[in-house]
This record gives structure tokens, sequence and C-alpha cells, in this order.
């Protein structure tokens, strides 16, 4: 359809006047009838656009300190009125159209944002402009209906390429963007009156919805949404090549940059179903990702790699993409980083297949976490601090100036591995690596000793000596590493398990009945522990 | 604040005219002004109620096939004066006040549901109802709105109690109603105006909002929602006894009876880290738990457990509460079931902090999933498909007709079970049991090989014959259980492992690119291989 209307009588009425001189120029010059209010009014006669005043149209007096200007049986009949069926009742009430509204509303979030008072805050709830505003909307087939700036150049070239008038099409979409419009205005209200009251209640609205190919699997739908109003959201990702984007990566790249958003040094992680199965942080980046990859070299296959630098053809030539042997190529899934030199985009761009995501860890802010479950709703503040205090707890001392860092690295982590969950990091030629993990043990003993066979295979896959000194070498190498467990042991014998492979320094949070037998245990096997008084539990 | 404002004059005009009658014979007999409009003011003169026509009020004809009935200078005047301030204009301009405004909308949703065509959904937008009832809402500190007949009650009992008059924290817990009715009206019409244009946006609404002591750790502050209109919502739980749920408490139980709600026998799982490590089907209670209980017996110890049948005081007998050696009393964190004999629940309340949750599992319905992450929101159905063909694809075949039912059970324990996944089930005197699995891991083989661990581990529990005969036993059970697997195998390597620890029986989706290789494979060891066509990753 594309039945023109046009603009013969416009209202313009608006809080935020962004534009609004040009827009109302633009329509003035096309011979368009500006009625308009209070503010606006003022701000369009200075500038030389007559208006008329809209007690005109109303019949009524502005009244109650501004509460009544437009709310009139005139001006809603000039709205809603069908242009066809009614007309001639309309000419019997001396009611003429008005053809477009422009209109914002009483800026209720900015008040709002700026601590105002319950009184002010009630005189900010917009009574008339939601009347126009869904009034224009509803009878969108003959009514255009303006509420935000930004749409007002494609009202105004459209108003120019169709002299003077506008599309159904174009009417119908500013129609969906006027409900949008006070759907949010009274979200907003009626969750902030509900807290008023002490009742606690909560709106989320999403746009931008596109449908993925399907969901965890081939037999569920899915589809993916930007929060409204979200400053940084993971939705803004910038796919630069390859596949469509699944489900499941989208899962596994949030994971990605997670463990990466708060490294302090140049990092890169790798994903496999959400966990991180290698992660370094270090200064030179091809050797990061060798390193991260050295964390778990068979998940490594298939997985998601994040960056928080951008990445260059040295870092990515790892993957041997271009080797003839083909069972040379790692073959991965989605890279993530913040940019990517030419060289490294045309090197990746080889496979057809692989995601190249162009996206900032660091952009991500701290925030709320929402997990929704059968018709409820678990809302929490997402996990930021690391640790309150970093005790030695032992009588084997730690010298926290040289160590620190490395636990620091540990913490994050421990922080986005499934729980329950132990990780064994180490610093390697200044680079700090997660060296074996265990994760999403019901059982924490189970994941101790995951952790501790991963690292055993990494250290035997690295490891060039001769035989005999295999297990002196993964003494030594065990010695210098952290391991690091979510929450605290509830009895010794994860200590015991640990010291018998070689770990002589421990992190948890601490806080058990038995925390004084687990410190026993570690004094009676020479080990270092260190209380952090923070949990890290993650489902 | 208690300023009590006497009913003298109200507006009722209802879409739903539910209670409305015996309303407005209550505001009639305490002596006040009835306005009303169209179809609510018919019902209300055939019952005997006098009322006064709202064109009498506005000054205005009812217009435009009743799309102008109250839209006024007047009717919003009178609504949103200030009492105070506003007096004297008001009396100058002939306006007298309205003290209450009861209305509900056109019925939107319902004629949504029905499935109306566009022309009648944009016919059910309603214009004049919101903007009285935002009018009055805003207005509240003199003007009472009421959007729901389940407020009638209320209202008349303060009317009686007050000798006609409202409370001041009444008219704003109205008000807040007010807005949120408005609110949820047009968040329905902006989402269903959006997708007419092929837009995806998605709002969700969540009341009933109730703090947390905490989040997953005790430095992040947590609150649990139920989604509105939801029917079956886990929210809906009935904390019988015990200390306050935690944040994890509620993952948990959400655990425990998505692993039993599909099940077709009485069922009991055992919970630790949203993870099933226990879980049995079969017809004796008491036998169910010590069958569920005995697949991770460690784990159990501070579990979270649910059934999906009236709980009895035999079956709860095993957690030995009463029992002198204090060593020997299993503690859980939390028992959930549809109901609980009281002799069961007795013996529950012995341990105070025992959370005892009613609630059926049967309840909850297919629906869908959300995963909010980090401005974003990814949205799918649930999976509720086990299978879509059990076909043998090895030679060594099955007997379906006894193989099915396990098969089956082994299939909604595994969907239940964190990606990678591995379950081992068996029946064991007609009870179908998880006997051991492998969650959350990167790799599928270190899957693999914690399911066969843990089978090993609880076959050593329950075996008491001759220490020489146990790999004989362990060879008999494994033989008969089936292992599951949520996703293909990429490599035979998986079933080289199983095989060689004793395994015969194998269920995975298929689709690999290797599916021949791992067939030939089970070929070789006499294995049997069904695949089911439908993979379950949970992540």
């Amino acid at each position: 359809m594309d039945l023109l209307i046009p603009i013969k009588r416009a209202l313009i009425s608006v809080s935020d006047k962004t534009g609004v001189i040009e827009l109302a120029q633009s329509l003035a010059d096309a011979g368009c009838e500006i009625i308009s209010t209070g503010g606006t009014q003022r701000k369009l006669e200075e500038a030389g656009i007559t208006t008329t005043e809209i007690s005109k149209v109303t019949g009524n007096p502005e009244a109650f300190g501004g509460r009544m200007k437009t709310i009139s049986f005139n001006i809603e009949s000039a709205l809603l009125f069908d242009r066809e069926k009614d007309a001639e009742e309309a000419a019997a009430l001396n009611i003429e159209s008005i053809d477009l509204v422009v209109c914002n509303l009483y800026p209720f979030q900015k008040v709002l944002e700026q601590g105002a008072n319950f009184e002010t805050l009630i005189e900010n709830i917009d009574i008339g402009g939601p009347t126009m505003i869904r009034a224009a909307a509803k009878n969108f087939k003959y009514v255009a209906t303006v509420t935000q700036p930004s749409d007002y150049n494609e009202l105004m070239a459209q108003l120019k390429s169709n002299k003077g008038a506008l599309t159904y099409d174009f009417r119908k979409k500013l129609m969906c963007k006027a409900f949008n419009h006070t759907a949010d205005y009274d979200a907003l209200i009626a969750t902030t009156m509900d807290q008023e009251i002490g009742i606690h209640s909560l709106r989320l609205g999403f746009e931008e919805g596109t449908d993925l190919r399907y969901g965890e699997n081939s037999h569920q739908s899915a589809r993916f949404y930007k929060q409204k109003g979200a400053a940084n959201s993971l939705y803004d990702l910038n796919v630069l090549h390859g596949k469509a984007l699944s489900f499941n990566n989208i899962l596994d790249i949030n994971g990605a940059i997670e463990a990466i958003k708060e490294a302090t040094r140049p990092a890169c992680s790798v994903i496999k179903h959400s966990n991180p199965c290698g992660l370094c942080e270090g200064d030179h980046q091809a050797e990061l990702l060798q390193l991260a990859w050295a964390g778990d070299p068979i998940s490594a296959f298939g997985s998601i790699i994040a960056f928080n630098q951008t990445v260059t053809l040295e870092t990515v030539q790892f993957f041997q993409l271009d080797n003839e042997d083909r069972s040379k190529r790692k073959f991965v899934e989605v890279v993530i980083a913040p940019d990517f030199t030419p060289e490294a985009l045309a090197y990746l761009q080889q496979h057809k297949n692989l995601r190249i995501i162009e996206f900032n860890a660091a952009r991500l802010v701290d925030g709320v976490d929402y997990r929704y479950m059968n018709g409820s709703l678990l809302v929490q503040d997402t996990d930021t601090v690391l640790h309150n205090k970093l005790d030695v707890v032992t009588e084997k001392t730690v010298d926290m100036a040289v160590e620190q860092p490395l636990i620091e690295f540990g913490l994050r982590a421990i922080k986005t591995i499934k729980s329950n969950s132990i990780a064994i990091v180490r610093f390697k030629n200044g680079y700090a690596q997660l060296l074996g993990m265990g994760a999403g043990q019901p059982n924490r003993l189970v994941a101790t000793k995951l952790s501790i066979e991963k690292c055993r295979e990494n250290l035997r896959n690295e490891y060039t000596g001769a035989a005999e000194d295999f297990e002196a070498y993964v003494a030594q190498e065990l010695a210098n590493a952290w391991l690091i467990s979510d929450a605290f042991f509830p009895f010794a014998d994860n200590v015991e398990l640990a010291a018998a492979a070689g770990v002589r320094k421990i992190v948890q949070p601490g806080g058990s009945i038995r925390d004084k037998s687990v410190v026993n245990t570690c004094n009676e096997l020479g080990v270092s522990m260190v209380f952090t008084g923070i949990r890290h539990f993650k489902h």
C-alpha cells in the first residue's frame, strides 16, 4: 500500500526540542499549518515560523498550571476520526483533520535520573502527550506520529520526495515507534511508582530480534535480541566474516569475552561449552595464543577464541590455515578481537566458515545478571570482586609482591569457570597461564583431580627432557603454580590430593567450619594457603 | 499520610463488566453520583442504578463510531486539577471534581488471542480509557483509579469503613496498579504492531520481587521475581519449612524439577550445582530415593532432592534425621514434592534448617528459555523432543520392546545434564537408575571417563561379593547398561574407552562425518549403537 497522505496541518509539542525548528520550517515551507503549545510555540515563533496557538483549536484555555493544554474534544477528534466513514460527521462537528503529530513526552526519565523528589516525578508524568500520540498512532491510516527527533530527517525527505505527503508504510512504521514510546514511558513510570510503595517490579525490553538458524539444538527455534537502551551490548558485535553465528556461538562468545574483560594485560581466552579451557595474560600476542591453546590443545579444536588487543598476522599464523597438510590446520569456530590488522584479517578469511568478530571486551560494563527459569527470574549483581583480602593462613609464607599478580589472574579465571571449579595457574616466562582446570563437578574432589590430570597432560606435551626426569619436571612446575578453588574446601582431602600431585600453593575463600583442619593439613604437607574471603560460584 | 478523600462523583467505564453492578450499587447507596458510558451505562441502568450520561459532562456528543466518548476538556480537567491550588480556576471554568475512575480497557489481548485481523486489533486500541486512567492516577493525591475488578472488594470495604472516603495509601497503591495496567497494555500493543511490520521486539514484565539474602555469592545482592501473567511459575513454590531459600537453592530447585518433570513413573532427582548427580524412576518411592542417592552418595550430601509424588514417611526415614549417631544423618539442603504426608512432614521438620518445598513438577509447561548476557538476550524453545528415531545402526541388534523405556529414561537424564555430558543408566529390579554421569566437560572423552569412574565407584559401594569377582560384577552390570551421549562422537575413541570398561550398548544422536568409522568400531567391539537424530546440548 502506498496511500499518500498530504500533511496540511501538523501539531508540534515537544519536550526535547532538538531539530524542531528545522522540521517546522520545512513543514511551513511546504504550506503546512502548524499548531503548537507553550515552550515549543515560543521557540518556533522566535525562529520566525508562524504557528496557530493550541487554544484556538481546542476552544479551551490552557489551564491548571499547564496540566490541561491539548486534551480536548477538538484535538483528539481531529486525530481520531476516520477520514472516509466519518467525514460528514466531522464536517458537521467542525472538526478539521490534523495530519501529523510531532510530540515527545515530559522528561520523566531525565528527572528521575537527576534524583528528583516525588512531587517533581509526578508533575513530569505527561498526560496530554501520550493521548495525542496514541490517538494519532491508532489512526495511522491517515495520520503520522513522530516521537523521536531521529526520525525528523526521514520525515523531511519523504515530504520533499512526495510533494508534502507521507506514505502508508512510513506512517505504519511511525505508529509502531509511537506505541513503543508510550510503552517505554509507562513502563518506567510503573516500576518507579511501584518502588515508591515498596513493591519490586521489573520490566525488560528487547529489540532488533534476529532469527537464528536454530537454538542450542536443531529442533529448537531461536532468536537474538538487543536490550533496549543498553549502552554496551553483546548484540553490537560486528561479524566481519564467516558463517552466521549460532546460538551456541553466541553463548561461547560471551564466555570468551567475560574471561578476558578484566585482564590487566594483553589476554587470550579459549572457550569450549562456555568454559575457558585455555586462558593467558602477557605481553606478546602470538605467545599468548600458544599458551592459551596449550591449556587444552584437544578441546581447543573447534573452540571460540577471544583477544583484548588488535590481532596481528603473526598471532593467527599459529592456526596454519594455509598449511598444505590439512591435518596441521587448527580449526576454530570463532575469533573475537577489538580489531584485526588487514593482514591478520586476510589470513583468517582464508577459512570460509570461520566467524571473525569485532568486539572489544573492555566495552562490557559491570551490570546485572538475569536468570530466567520457568516463569520466574533471578536477578543479581554480577560478580565483580576478586578478593577482599589475601591472607596467608599457613606456616609456609608467601611473597605477595611476587605472587599477587598470578593469584589475581587465577581468581579472574576461576570466576568464569562453572562450579565446582578448580584452576591451576602458573607464570611461564612472564606469562600468566591457565595450566589446567576442572569444571562443573558435583564433587569438588573430582574437579581437583581433573585439573591435575590436565596439568600433567599439558606438561607432558611441552616436556622435551628425558623420560625418567618427567616427574621431576612436573614437581617443579606444580610447585611454582597456584591451585585456585572457587569455594572453600569442606575437608582436607582436596589439599592432600593436590599436595600428593606436587601442588605447594593454594588459594581458596576460606569460611568452612573445618578451615582449621584444612590449614593444619597444609602445614603438615608444606603447602602455603591464602584465604581471599570471596567465593566465586558460577552456575 | 491518611488524607481521606470522600468519593462524591465517580466515572465508571469498563470493558470487563465483572462485579461492576455491585460496585456501582454500593457507590450509589453511599450517595455518589455515577457518570457512565455506552455499554456500562446500559448495564447499570438495567440494574436500576441511576447514572449521568458522559456527554452531559463532556458537553460533546459521542462521535465517530465511539472513538470519541470521554476525551474532553471537562472530564480530564475534572480528574487533573489540583484541589487546592487550582480550586478557584476550576470553579471559574465550571469544572466539578471527579473523585474516582473505574475503568479497564478495550480487550486488545483477548481479540489478539482470538486471532483478530489487523483492523479489529486497531479498533481495540483504547484511547479514551488510558487517558482517563493516567490522568486520574497522576492526580492520585485527590483521585482514586480502579483498573481491576479484583480491587472492587477492597474499594467497597474502604468506602464502608471510611464513610464513603478512600485513604491516601489506597489511592497511591491504585495509582501504581493503574500505571502498570497502561504499561502492560501499550507493551502488548507495541510488540504486536512491531510484529505487523516484521520487527521482532520483546517485552518481559516481572513482579512480586523479593529480596534474597544474597546472590550466587555473598558479595552479590539478589532478588527473585515472578513473571507477569505466568500461568505456571517456579515462583509459586510453597516453602513449608526451613531457612529462607538462597539464590543457589532456587537454581538447583529448578534443576531438580526439570530432571523429573517428564518422568512417566514416580521419580526422584538428586541435584548438586545444577546437575543431576542422581536420578531414578520406578514404582516404590523409598527405593527410588535410595537408588537416586546411590548415583553419587558423596555429592548427595547437601544436595537438593525432588519427587513427583506425595512423599511418605518411609521414604524420608532414609535420611535418618533422628539417628542418635549424628554421623549417620544424611543432610540435604532442600526436599521438593507436590505433597507430603503429615508424618513425612513432621519427620523432615526435625531438621530445623532443611527447606521443605511444595511444588508439583508436572505443573511446569513447555515454554521458552531466555538467556541474558551483557545487554542482549538469547531466546529459544525449550528442549522438548527426546528423539525422532531409535535406529539400531550396528550389527549387534537391540530388542527395542525391552530397551526403549531405559533409553528414554537415559535421554530424559542427559537432557538436564550440562554439556558435554555422558550418562550411564541401567535397570535395577525394575527401576531405571542413573548409575554414573560426566558433566560440563570441554572434552567429551573426559565426560565418558568421569561417567565410567562414577559407575565403578557406585558398583563398588553396592557390591557384596568376593573381591576377586568384582570385575566380573562390573562387566555384568555395565554390559546391561546404556551409555548415553548428549551429542555425536566426533571420533571412535569414546566407543573404545567405553567398550574397554565393559559398556556394550550406546545411544547417541549420530550425524558426524565419521559416523561410519564410529559404527565400524562398535561392530568390531561387539557394541550395539542406537542413533536418535536429536542432540541435547545444554549449557
